[in-house]
């Protein structure tokens, strides 16, 4: 059976629905309004144990997982939800030993994604021109241990791109359609290009532009994620529900057609 | 720039719509009712590249992504949809280097995309108890060349699993509630089960039978995916769209509370 | 051009969204927390004026449509929204001169659709069993000028019901299904019967009991709405939206089945 | 108990899912593939009646409802579906005695709703300059008794409008933008104006011109509409629905604003 290791990340899940992602170091704790739980009480555990704090509060200890980490995230700024990231995953044919481009850092959140599923023989290089926003990323991933998968490059992407040979780009910015030449010097033939756009007018201009930088057989796609309450005999649809997060926009990369080779 | 190898796979895509995946073994070739593509020709070129058959009709040879290849997978029962495929492998944390399990192979749809996550130090043990299901999945994995990473097991799960120390499992089976004690003896404490099904009245049988089992944190969601013309300046959402393939559930398993252990 | 009159429901839109519906008495004010409208200075302009409080705050005061009465009904318990009301609307062939039952008065949002679309030569006939709910609910009605329209009746119809020959009815009560003999006999033969359930294990219940009661051609649907965002150029939807009122339920009824008469 | 009655519009249902409507003129009959069913024979009985075609097929015989008589159009063109005129009719407060501008008439299905919730005192006015389009309206709203209520005019709208005093209007044409200031010179002040268009570009522009010609209070709404399977116990969503229609758009007019009077 599988132990809790000192240095593990884990999950503290209450019934209350609180829940904390935390590293257990040695000799730390974890405080709550509702009492403390010391670490080295939770070392050595198998995962899934139960564990009270000192005021009698339960926690259920589990290891995390991608979904966990992503509903974590500490967000600066918008970020792209799971009903969208599992869909990209699939789209970028995101994988283990993939290198992977990604335009628009932001808070991480697609960055830890991408980080998860190319493995420590894969990496995600990512662009973003605001330092503070790669600062945070990097604390996002560093806390879940992901920061050594991923190369965070601060640079607007507008003035040109050092990196090369992507099979996979994905770029989340205000107006992709600007900055298609310089991410095609990036790609392969043939590579995957997905983007994510609030406005339907963004993908209009997208669309436009992306036959002449050599970016054809567009997708456009909307996700939903509809949630249901879970009691048995009473199954119902949650009363509300994420409307919109983002057009989902994907493209073959073809650099016979850009010119740009 | 990556160049097409021999033996490779590839994506033969027509203007027309007409699309093939076939592995280019050196001699042979693509026959087509607007003639012939030699592989010889193909074998060589710059991913990406245009050919002609000699009857003037062109393809663009792409490498297949794995949206590709799960759009090509021959069906011989219901296969699961990328839209859902997309949130399951982020909701089971198929990455690199994981054992997932798998009740139900089927056409092998879920088993291609398990497969392409986990990677050569990952595996996928799939368990379905109809030997022609198992020889079709079969064909399919190979074909794609993802069957190393497949331990297919031709066994009705009802009598007993062999398997154990899963951290997630996947379950497309009509009665899942009937083999949760099963299954939960393959399962790490913490693992996540995730399963497919078609009808509401099967979803409220499971939500009532996994408590006992030790299978808790219930998820039921639905993924919707709405898809666009891409026509610039004319953009509007197609005609028509899958309404219902299954509803998802989800759960964390705990050995503890399950008293399997 | 048409004139404000004395004694008219007028809806009062300010720039800011605050909105109210009330009826213009001569002498009369509305008070709002920046500044007052006297009714004896609105009555005489022509709909679709502005008009200033004291304070400067302006007002565009409109004729209501059903949509802003039913925006505006007070509401006691769960109301039935616009978007199901439309489709049940035209379900019910809810038309001038038409006899519709409801039972389940609540609020009474439907009571006012229904009493808005029979006109003067209709009448819908609406039970419920608690005296507070159908009191709230003729206040609703009396405060639109509806409640000629309209009988309101106190009495579980599980009782019994004295009502006869419509041609549709509307149930909005947690068990519709207990009730179907007693509600058939108000019905002529041919009558639509239409219900809203919130669980879709009520849904189940409703289906299986309908046709020993004569109710057939069953028709089972949900209904969403997606509002966008207005402004020219930067088109989306809003961010969310509600997810789930309830499932609408219709069948026709026929008596000779039923075997009640 | 109401009386099938000679010249009544009745609605054939078979068991098959075979429908039709009929109007039930003495001495003639309705032929089918599995036989004759008379009228004379079918005329006096009660609604809700089963009747059987001399080969054995059997026939519910029923009161067409809106809903029947909308799904039974016959159309020349992409006609507006129920799930759009239930709220159509409910955001232009379509009831008895009111008079409703429609532009562009098209095969008349939102006209027959309209017709059918004005009721004998109110009129529906209806503007196509398609001769082809309105004569096949015209036999449309004949063919189920409703052609007294609607007074179709032949003309482009264009060109000026004839029409005034109305409080609502639907607009069912390509570029409605264009026809916005001869559109207002037809409504009173306050009026709702509604639309819908296919594509998110069209309504891009509908918003951008409207404000200058007094259209006020933009509302942009899609209605989705999800069936049912109704076996119960294996309740579930239809496979596929209808994705798209068109985009609904609805405003207030606001005479001063627009300067027009």
């Amino acid at each position: 059976m599988s132990v809790i290791q000192p240095g593990d990340l884990a999950l503290f899940q209450a019934e209350t629905g609180k829940r904390a992602i935390l590293r257990l170091e040695p000799d730390r704790d974890y405080q709550t309004h509702k009492g403390i739980v010391y670490y080295n009480d939770v070392i050595g555990l198998p995962w899934g144990s139960r564990i009270n704090t000192h005021l009698g509060m339960e926690f259920t200890v589990l290891q995390p997982t991608l979904r966990d980490l992503l509903l974590h995230i500490r967000r600066q700024s918008q970020i792209i939800f799971p009903k969208d990231i599992g869909y990209i995953l699939l789209r970028l044919s995101a994988g283990p030993g993939k290198r992977i481009l990604e335009i628009g850092t932001g808070s991480g959140a697609l960055t830890t994604a991408l980080a998860w599923m190319v493995g420590d023989d894969g990496q995600v290089v990512s662009y973003d021109r605001r330092e503070d926003m790669q600062e945070f990323a990097r604390k996002n991933l560093t806390r879940v241990g992901l920061q050594q998968r991923v190369k965070l490059v601060l640079r607007d992407v507008g003035e040109g791109i050092e990196a090369e040979g992507f099979e996979a780009v994905f770029v989340d910015v205000p107006a992709p359609e600007t900055l298609l030449p310089q991410i095609g010097r990036g790609l392969n033939s043939g590579a995957v290009l997905g983007a994510i756009l609030p406005t339907i007018n963004q993908v209009d201009r997208l669309l436009e532009a992306a036959p002449q930088a050599g970016f054809e057989m567009p997708e456009v796609v909307e996700i939903f994620m509809r949630s249901y309450k879970t009691t048995p005999g009473r199954l119902r649809p949650l009363d509300r529900m994420v409307a919109h997060t983002g057009y989902l926009i994907f493209f073959r990369f073809m650099a016979a057609v850009s010119g740009s080779r």
